[in-house]
């Protein structure tokens, strides 16, 4: 049995890599794994070689300390492996295949899934609906920023690709398989974009320019993509997104200018519950920001996707309120247009077999939009710091140097 | 030329029958008609002698001074009537025909009603996109608590019963068919209700036994409704629903012991801005109360149904933030459970002319169900009265007498 | 180890109850199993006695003669169970679970039962996609017209009633969850059926009855049923169906006569391959008939569902183009008017859940309305023999005697 | 007022451009006119300067003599024009607007076009659902291969460009938004067409290449195209098709070989009725030859869009079953792979708007790919006569020397 090394929390502000136990086919005790969970045997289960995974911002709402995330939880929800070991129940995948992982972990067996809601999978998380690994109060599943990663329900989970060497010449972008590419496709789809619309994003990180990627596969005639930072703005033009810089003020000015009405067709809040204000307020958190500007540059008729995340507590808030996770939203500026609202965690499985076909074949460059970056597993550390200064990067972790 | 009389609003608390123009293929100028508005042409219109016109709750909202309404503004949304003329433009509704109304004008030729958006119609409404008669800021369409009413674009918005007689029998619930059975059917399709939901409504008001009644049509095997008055609740409860009496607390448990598990598949919002806490703040204004509540009660994957009203702003607020339309939501909790939201209008044209087939070949009874109770005309200030003291009754008025 | 007995298919017009092997979870050689599939081990299994199986119209193609089915084939589709062993695999169903089992066998694990297409699961037939017990090029799954039968992939699979007592005092209604519920159900979805829809069902067995009782939940506001037999129509009136006699000619004078019109808004068929014709070729076997009449009496716009089953090959048939499959269909009417056509298994997990709670709380009445008539197992020849004599009757076979 | 010219139908293999009556807002008695629509008032209409109309291939099967297209008719329903003249009732639509028009005449009113069923408006034509201008049985609205046309309900058809200079400098790809581009689109959509799907396309004329272009928009990753004919397949293949020439047999294998595996998700029927036969029958007409082979390529759960034209009766046909519209199919096959078809006109307003975007931000360049070739009003006759002999060019008319 080889070693490990994996990403692990260390406490706010602090991630290190460190030694950590080969994965085995049961969910052994450690930080983070709920009780209920411990023990669980996992026959089902494949462990994977893991050939890419990458840094996502939802981490770093645990790195910040925004969360009760625990000292020493291995981290990293998006993985990408070659199988080296399966279950006994594992009747499909076989070892040798090269695999993306959704970061939904689901069973395949409960309602839920059968309805293809994989994102609230009723068996995986004893705490609630839903689960990821290597994510605070998800249940416990061990992450997989690490060299080696254990997928339960492996056939349920897994998605093969047809050929390896086609597939690792592509690693990076099929390496967005696993969470952002997807979760930009959805927050796009549940906002109703396709031929023609005119798309507003918020927030122009990987998700945001995922969900611009998308925007553009699904037929969008104008993606505009909004953000505080220059240098973010700037990743999002280089593809041919039109950009909106909301730290000089409300976007509604911005949109009329590009599109000649204040108004577009479709909005995606790729930010979530950590936004900060427009303008004058850009240096604050005002985690209800998004919400209120999408509504407002919204159509009437439109839809909004919302794959941004937000939260049911979030003791560091800027205020009482946001503490409890309640948000003061102009719910009737939402109602007078009769939008439509979409919420939670992408159901992965319900895109990754669509997008993978359209990065194989040439339809799409989510890597070089994302501007992923590899970067050995010993610079975790480095990524995660580069990353939350804002860097226009997308960090893809390698930690076998399998990536060219 | 007859004369007219109509329900006029005359300020808070008080409204008048008063004798007023009969209508005419022209907006004229009046209380609350938008200057632009003023003097446009009707060739498309028809004008009905108006066989019923029902109260409704947003009536109320204006009726009680929630509103910026005009001392003078001739109210009713809900009109159901005969055509006596028809404008040079109409060609296939004739005089003669009995029809429904439905309560958004509609002019049947802007990208949205192509959609089938007819809640948000772009030529209508001066100040921005959906109409109603009768209402404060709407336009200015002339309301249809009156014995003659003109609707415009009538070939679009008029739907014809196909049979007069068998519809004058059926006049009680066929009057639905212009807002609330489609209201409340909306409210439940888009939380998703169909063969063998659970649902949740909140409000026992005509659109939450609407929306009851529709449930049921839809094929719900559990409906649950909440109210805090007594009265509403033995309503609900002759058709068939579970109720849940919210003024002795959060719902949660009463569902659990209702249908063995605290959550629904489906809830619809059937009160809206004016919205009272659950339990010991039964006595004050929460509007986000119900929000939070359905929130809390759907299950995770479900979906939720707004069709009560919520405002862009609101001057008698109990507090700051509502009285710019600004409610303290949870939304976080809707995210970890992937809940989805529809608001707004019901576009009543996508749904009225299924329910009147179902009215017409008895699958349903909504004017039982909704107690809908005929008043003549004249009794309208009463009927006003005893539905904003809370009368478990819809009120219609009569104004020819021509209902049994 | 207990006995196990079982119906079996002896040759053209024969069916005997025999001894055979109980199962295991194991998929042994035997008549009709795919060479492929011999030695499969099902540790995902489950291992039912068998509470109700039903004879279904589809096993009569098989009895009659109508297929290459081989002699020695154990019957049986439509099966309703106690879980008695578990393989190692299974992690949710328990031993002691009163369960449904859907026709369709479906692994779970593929692209299709992914995408909710269980009835063209991947992995379970070595012929093509989809399968389904004791049937003929199905793979070899054993029948479950039996004592005791294997399930797959029992998690997935298998669908669990909430109360063993409640599901025992309805068990008439729900072993109808196996099969024709659901395919009546699938029938009516996708001809369009909703609220105030008016429906014409081709076909008045047990599918087609079960079509019109979904009809009914589903909110449709005439439901039309069109047969050769009067005992089956008369079975159809029994619960509110307008009835149509095909015996006298074609349907549409008929459909104008109930209706007032000669179209409905949706068909259904749900005869199949076998279909008669109308009027003075009542007596002769013309497969495209139904076919071409559900387009003749179905709107422009309009949809058409087709759930009776079409064979690739019929060696029996009345023409030669029949034999090889192929009918002669007036393929210019349907696209003249519009029409969308669905055809194939029913994904009976779809709707299964659904349905169960519809029946679990009221809503429907299926049992009363296909007629159904317990028996034992061993009078099962005979139930075969009347149910091909045209018995208005749907037979539910009992093989333990837990039936009340 | 103006002279005016137009195609002229003369009878088999004949069209010639002559002087016709200027268009007023009235349907005059004239070669094809069906009788109730003879001195049909159309205040509603608006009157056309033509701009650009296309020949389509559907217009060739009445020139080809396939039908009782009557002597005189006016050709031609793929109009795109400026507005000169509008009725009376025409509201929003204005002289000067530059506008394409629907080839489905709809009449905005009727209960099909308020659910958006725009192919089979109720009220245009007298004889069935359905209307087309210029065209035999379909109302007799006068063709638009003309300088000038009329267009009735004209705030419901027109498609108002935003800018006319814009809309100009891309009159080319503007064109085809009156028919073929919605036309291919929606054989897409409904045959499941989005991100990642692989695609068979029967048919390289016109409407498959606009097939082909709208699969790409809508994120296809294969695209497989099929005729007879090289010089189509070679523009197919100057646009990124895969293509396959059935000319050496059925397209199965050749599937594969592209493919890796012999069928597709989706695929789209763009031949209909005059198809021919693979292989060693490419030179004989086999009118069920494209509907079976779809069936055959395409994957179990998979669905299939039928564009091409299928007719009621075809006197001219090969085969005595074939004469009334009767096509030998083998259901059998797409029944056990549970496919799902839609045929049909496609209803142009679905999707003329989005489309328009896309060609207006340059997501989609279907003038270049369908090789539009622009000629004046008096070689109709000449490009009637290579469009027969199947040049690979859609000819669009300039009437007025327009376009550049």
């Amino acid at each position: 049995m080889p070693g490990n090394k994996a990403v692990i929390y260390q406490g706010p502000g602090e991630v290190t890599v460190e030694s950590v136990d080969y994965p085995t086919l049961e969910l052994k005790d450690g930080p983070g794994v709920n009780p209920a969970n411990v023990g669980r045997k996992v026959p089902h289960g494949a462990i994977l070689k893991v050939v890419a995974s990458n840094i996502c911002g939802s981490d770093q709402h645990m790195v910040r300390g925004r969360t009760t995330a625990p000292a020493g939880l291995a981290l990293g929800h998006e993985i990408t492996g070659e199988v080296i070991e399966t279950g006994p129940d594992v009747e499909f995948i076989k070892v040798g295949d090269l695999v993306s992982v959704p970061f939904n972990i689901a069973c395949g067996r409960c309602r839920n899934c059968k309805e293809g809601k994989t994102g609230v999978c009723l068996n995986v998380n004893p705490d609630r609906p839903g689960s990821a690994y290597g994510y605070v109060d998800m249940g416990g599943w061990v992450g997989g920023q690490a060299e080696y990663a254990l997928v339960p329900y492996a056939d349920w989970n897994l998605l093969k690709f047809p050929d390896k060497d086609q597939a690792m010449a592509k690693i990076r972008d099929l390496t967005m398989l696993s969470d952002i590419f997807p979760t930009g496709y959805h927050g796009c789809v549940t906002a109703g974009v396709g031929t023609g619309s005119s798309v507003y994003i918020a927030g122009a990180g990987p998700v945001g320019l995922a969900a611009a990627t998308s925007a553009f596969l699904l037929g969008a005639s104008v993606v505009m993509i909004a953000d505080l930072q220059k240098e973010r703005l700037d990743q999002a033009k280089s593809f041919g997104c039109e950009t909106i810089d909301v730290s000089t003020g409300d976007p509604r000015d911005q949109i009329e200018r590009i599109l000649g009405r204040p108004e577009v067709d479709c909005a995606v809040d790729a930010v979530g519950f950590e936004a900060h204000g427009h303008g004058g307020e850009a240096g604050t958190e005002r985690p209800a920001t998004v919400l209120n500007t999408v509504m407002d540059v919204t159509r009437a008729g439109g839809a909004v996707g919302i794959p941004g995340l937000y939260v049911t507590g979030d003791p560091g808030a800027s205020d009482e309120a946001a503490k409890v996770g309640s948000l003061s939203i102009r719910l009737g500026l939402g109602w007078a247009k009769s939008l439509a609202f979409t919420t939670g965690q992408c159901p992965v499985m319900r895109y990754n077999r669509a997008l993978m076909e359209a990065i194989l074949h040439d339809r799409t460059q989510i890597a070089k939009n994302v501007n992923a970056t590899v970067i050995p597993l010993d610079q975790a550390p480095q990524g995660y710091a580069d990353f939350d200064k804002g860097a226009a990067r997308k960090y893809v972790l390698d930690p076998h140097g399998m990536i060219k």
